[in-house]
């Protein structure tokens, strides 16, 4: 077979401030054939997702950041075209951390297969995937969210906010959504525009009895403005602080002895310590799709070439859904 | 008999910035009776706690405000000079919210009973008193230190943190205090000063495993620096935030961040929470002190006039052990 060509963003720099093309080198390399244990996938759909940006940053984090020069990773789903594992077949779909690329070489163990007959592709990096996980278990172990409940959620138009949004209603809370301009009803009890409204009048307003639980993506203003409004025993969620990626210095938040007055809890999580009971919450969430009480949104973007362009729209508030840069048909 | 003066110092107005001499009015009344169901407590040493700076603020807080007008809320300890009220006898000694005052009229159900022939009166408003209670509380409900914990502690030298740090070494944890100025030994594994010493590099040498529970008095710089040495899952119990009471705006910690990557905790606490169980609290640490596990200390300042320059001692770090006013000798 006459190998094709596989393009990829390698990153060429570490980026300061808002993230730009030319933090990123566009190559292309010849496709290499699976070692012993790995396998060749033609990659379908890449996830786009906050978190990357802080992969490119230096320092100590959770995770190693990616070094200059290699491929830019992110989480990908595709089709497997060659297989040196018997545990993966010629023909599977499977999602993994496959980078932004083309064409993929993995170790088969670090890949999970799918079935795309199921859900689409892109559902698998969105609401059943990191995104997905990510929502379930920091609203219900981290922020303990219960019926009843007042559960604000930041970036709620984001792949992790709507589906703390949807999740927190199915759950029985009261749910508000803080996202840039309108949002789209998936079922919130109310919505708050940050980049039109007064953050804090407006939670004072649908959170007349405090906030129980706040789900927080974006950090900064926000976060501040939800501190001035919990209720006692209220549990933060730090998921991330999204408007705060692109920034020179960190804001910290101002009004964190609210956490001493309401006798709260700020608690930090990253969703992969809980990937072993990643199977118990697709499952639950599966069967909340298939009855239609949770929906999925995604926002999918053609075109491998339009990268740091796309991805540069979770940054501006830009995306409705689950960002996903589609790649290839099949 | 002819009724003594009542010295007091009551608020006369919200201070700006460092609380000053200014921000009182020191007043004689007479001194009036108690009624029914009331006792009037000649007082002898007054509790001077950085709290009071908050009470001073208007603004929703976990109490109150102190109106303009009002006597200065504080705790204190006395003895019963005339009682309406059969549980407690004049020549009883007592601890309570009597305010800065020489004599005060309270309802008997809101005083403590304590016996300075056990220990020191004074001991009944620090280690035995609110300031204990919190140490305990703080360190173990909250931050859940347990054997092998390293375990940080600002405001080392002050009421609460000389506590903590030394219930921590009774559990069997590694304790680091930082105090302005050097910290005379209490047992601690490593002492921090931070007016002469780079906390940030400090922290980094006396705590190699990183911090698993921080025990935060101060807030501010320090706390920023704390935050990136945790450890994995640490736990940073939020008391208080002196570094700030008196600042104009208050600073937020920037690197909050770092409890998401280190999957952290960040609790606020109010010692209140745990009165029904002060009791239980007060039997161990007094066993503590009568085994000599546990020493007390206290900053003893004579004369209820020094009262606003005595409080001011607790901002500048001039304390050295519980702060206390002596307003009679017996």
């Amino acid at each position: 077979m006459n190998a094709p060509a596989n393009h990829q963003f390698r990153l060429a720099r570490r980026p300061v401030g808002m993230v730009q093309r030319s933090d990123f080198e566009f190559s292309q390399v010849p496709v290499v054939p699976p070692g012993d244990g790995e396998v060749l996938v033609k990659i379908l759909y890449i996830s786009l997702d906050p978190a990357m940006r802080g992969w490119m940053n230096e320092g100590k984090s959770y995770i190693p950041p990616v070094g200059i020069g290699e491929v830019m990773r992110a989480g990908a789903a595709g089709r497997v075209i060659a297989s040196n594992d018997p545990a993966i077949a010629v023909g599977d779909h499977v999602i993994g951390i496959l980078g932004v690329q083309e064409y993929a070489v993995a170790r088969a163990k670090q890949l999970t297969k799918v079935d795309p007959g199921l859900v689409p592709l892109p559902v698998y990096l969105g609401t059943l995937g990191m995104p997905g996980m990510t929502a379930y278990f920091g609203l219900l172990e981290v922020g303990k969210a219960t019926a009843g409940d007042t559960v604000v959620v930041s970036g709620a138009a984001g792949a992790v906010g709507q589906v703390v949004g949807q999740v927190a209603k199915i759950k029985g809370c009261r749910v508000v959504g803080i996202a840039g301009g309108h949002l789209r009803s998936i079922g919130f009890d109310a919505a708050i525009d940050y980049k039109s409204e007064d953050v804090k009048a407006a939670l004072k307003q649908h959170c007349p009895k405090g906030v129980d639980v706040y789900f927080d993506n974006v950090g900064g203003e926000i976060l501040d403005a939800v501190l001035t409004q919990l209720a006692l025993h209220a549990r933060i969620v730090i998921c991330g602080a999204i408007s705060q990626y692109n920034e020179a210095t960190m804001k910290g938040p101002a009004n964190y002895l609210s956490l001493l007055v309401n006798r709260a809890t700020m608690q930090g999580m990253v969703v992969f310590d809980y990937a072993s009971r990643y199977g118990e919450a697709a499952k639950e969430m599966a069967g909340w799709m298939a009855s239609g009480q949770l929906k999925t949104r995604e926002h999918i973007v053609e075109g491998i070439e339009t990268f740091p362009d796309t991805l540069a729209k979770l940054f501006t508030g830009e995306n409705t859904g689950k960002l996903v840069l589609k790649v290839a048909g099949s």
